[in-house]
């Protein structure tokens, strides 16, 4: 990198399409990478205005021309094949979401390449959402709900939360956001995580290995991993029937780490009481799916941690602090490790 | 009262009445004042244990038997007409409700007897709801729960709370517990109280008369107000017209103090965005009301603040603490002023 020239940097937006991402016309509004956007966050990093040069782009309109000399891409996706001759100056790439399964396995990547990830952007909104799921759960809304729909008026009482357990699958930032809310109201929080490394504010943690004898003491189960080949099928139908009878089931990670099948079963028994799902394979859900219509299943549209006003924000302000640390020759946030996929 | 009489103490519970208090056999189950949980109750009270007669009736079974000896009576309600009469050594009634409204005016209360209610009983749970219901409307829930009715995915976003403003219309125990749990995720905080007195963790009182002029900056509106002659019909049409475009509104107070007739227009025309409503008249709500089916209104069936498991015993607390400071001539707690009404 000469001092004189300036850093290209790629923004690859996307337009809404139902077979992509983002699926819908919000969801290209909340995550469009606009010429506006980028000029108000930089406001707040004068130090890097005269030394980016950003090129606003959408879909593949001027990828290929524009990646012959940008140094830093950032995007959702894009084409990976033969990214080191596309490419020749690439050297870092932000993914803006948390999950990158759909750029997995990264065997695409070159040696002398970073790949980041938006970790942190979704943790306030998440973690909101994992205490309002949690007590929705708690307080018989699905059911509740489920009995508008017939007029019926039913006394289902609730107690307050505390010294319920709440077990946390997946203790990243988002998984550790929840977790920290519903500590705040007095719940026994256990978490499991590859490493079962101790933190603050989780009274107990466990490996994934010993995620088995900890599944039958929770009331709440919140599903907050990524999807990779330690995670995929976590929750299958043998583990869900590990559980407590009359959980309730939150899964705001990735569809492909729980049986949705053995879910709709145990929905159907009774075994699992409620469950608040907020991710789906493929999204949009298909209107003919029966997820929509199972009992105490309540679909939410993947909105548990996207925020409208502040997600791209968020995100340009992980970009320009990575690229200050770029700029000064020390190693990048937020790196995703191609192995793990995470 | 003479030290070695036993204190008599009539507990009337109530079986269900589609008509009366508890409508439904869940709400019967958990407001019965039985031998079973007084027994476990008075175990914390070892001092009482042979100062105290119970007497645990059901309805008026045994009522006016009993109430001629009885000095404390325990219940929702009871016959109020020639009570000095009918009870001649009556001190003291707890009635195990925060909203005494049903026994109004209260011309009736013989001049030595004092009326307490079981304020503070519920704050736990309702401060709980208050905030689940906030971040429900604030999540945009009540559009999600009818998209997935018609199995129609839109990706409705949201922003993380803080900032936000709520304002709580009645800051007794229940809107002041709602208001600090959601002070907890950084949102600002009105209150108006009829002397609107400052309190911890609220951002600004307001006394009633100055509603109209905090009614325009509320992005979400509680009510938790008794219905008293100063609070009947307070989110008239006119008051609701001063709200801002698209607020959303809670209601666990009583439903005598809002116009729900103007609240389903205004829902229709979208000037409310989205409601959380839990209390009704009468209740259950009939199966032929609109308020079932007017889109983004979330029917609750009276839930917010009574708690299954820890109702009766908690209740149980207070009239053992009452008790005691009866037996030492202290002054009770809970005094209900019967002119104000609450």
């Amino acid at each position: 990198m000469k001092s004189d020239k300036k850093i290209r940097v790629h923004f690859k937006s996307n337009h809404a399409n139902p077979d992509s991402f983002p699926p819908t016309i919000e969801g290209e509004n909340v995550f469009a990478m606009t010429k506006e956007r980028f000029d108000k966050a930089i406001t707040n990093y004068p130090d890097l205005i005269h030394k980016i040069e950003p090129i606003f782009d959408w879909d593949l309109d001027n990828f290929y021309e524009s990646m012959k000399t940008a140094e830093v891409l950032v995007c959702w996706d894009f084409p990976t094949e033969n990214l080191s001759e596309i490419a020749p100056n690439l050297k870092w790439i932000h993914i803006i979401g948390a999950g990158v399964e759909h750029l997995c396995p990264m065997d695409w990547v070159p040696e002398n390449v970073s790949v980041v990830n938006n970790r942190g952007v979704h943790s306030a909104k998440a973690g909101e959402f994992g205490l309002m799921s949690v007590l929705m759960l708690h307080t018989h809304i699905p059911e509740i709900v489920r009995n508008q729909q017939s007029n019926h008026w039913e006394s289902l009482y609730s107690s307050p939360i505390v010294g319920k357990t709440l077990l946390v699958i997946g203790v990243g930032n988002i998984g550790y956001a929840a977790a920290q809310k519903c500590k705040l109201l007095g719940m026994n929080v256990i978490g499991a995580s590859r490493h079962g490394k101790d933190l603050d504010d989780i009274d107990q943690m466990v490996t994934q290995d010993e995620l088995d004898e900890v599944l039958p003491l929770a009331d709440y189960i919140f599903m907050s991993t990524p999807n990779t080949k330690e995670t995929y099928n976590l929750l299958d139908k043998r583990r869900q029937s590990l559980m407590k009878p009359g959980v309730g089931i939150i899964n705001v990670g990735r569809a492909a780490t729980m049986d949705y099948d053995a879910l709709v079963d145990n929905l159907n028994s009774g075994h699992i009481k409620a469950a608040i799902i907020d991710v789906f394979d493929p999204e949009p859900l298909p209107s003919d799916s029966k997820l929509w219509t199972t009992p105490n299943l309540m679909v939410m549209p993947h909105i548990s941690a996207d925020d409208g006003d502040t997600y791209i924000p968020l995100t340009l302000d992980l970009v320009m602090m990575n690229m200050r640390r770029y700029i000064a020759h020390e190693g990048l946030n937020n790196l995703v490790n191609p192995e793990l996929g995470y």
